[in-house]
């Protein structure tokens, strides 16, 4: 299936985060995993990285990004390019919704702590 | 630098295409590509493939793809997910702009017309 129409965000566990797997494995991909995430203000990912490339595109609202221990202010109409491997941490500021596309260089994502420990999430990555 | 402001879309030599890259190899990346496009009302992209894998994320607008040869109507929230070596051509309907996000799992894309003939695109791939 090549079209998919998107069906709304759904709630997840991660409180704040609200997530919709665009394209992954399912739609027959083997090397691009799209999502894409709603984050409410004072809401914000673990810290965490990938085992490959992801860059998030920020169509409203603002934040924060910790990337490699560095933090970056961003407003709407920002993008940020995470290499594999770098741990980040993603935090919704001002007073409207994080609203975000994720693109990533795999499918299946995977996502670990800081420490190594794999992180299970709660979609289809 | 990994926090890049999205400067404006550009008009390119393509008719209806407005373009900007909003990640690639200037950015550090290896396995990815994300652009973001605005096609007039009429406008199309030429019929072409890529060596890649492609998402395309409609943002608002609706038109029609033709991706091997089916054609399927879309409107917004809508997601396109082409195989690698696949012909495809995207056509902008409605009155309004159509708006995308392209997601790619290499940089740079390699574009080619359904003939072969290498595709130069006028933008960073």
């Amino acid at each position: 299936m090549h079209v998919t129409e998107h069906a709304r965000l759904e709630k997840t566990a991660i409180p704040g985060i609200e997530h919709r797997t665009l394209a992954s494995a399912a739609q027959g991909l083997r090397h691009l995993s799209i999502w894409r995430q709603s984050v409410a203000p004072g809401g914000a990912t673990p810290p965490h990285r990938h085992d490959c490339e992801e860059v998030v595109v920020v169509l409203a609202g603002r934040g924060r990004a910790v990337i490699a221990g560095v933090s970056h202010a961003f407003g709407p109409d920002t993008t940020l390019a995470i290499p594999s491997g770098v741990d980040h941490q993603i935090f919704a500021g001002g007073d409207e919704p994080l609203e975000l596309i994720a693109a990533f260089s795999a499918t299946p994502v995977r996502t670990d702590l800081p420490d190594g420990t794999p992180l299970a999430l709660p979609w289809a990555t």
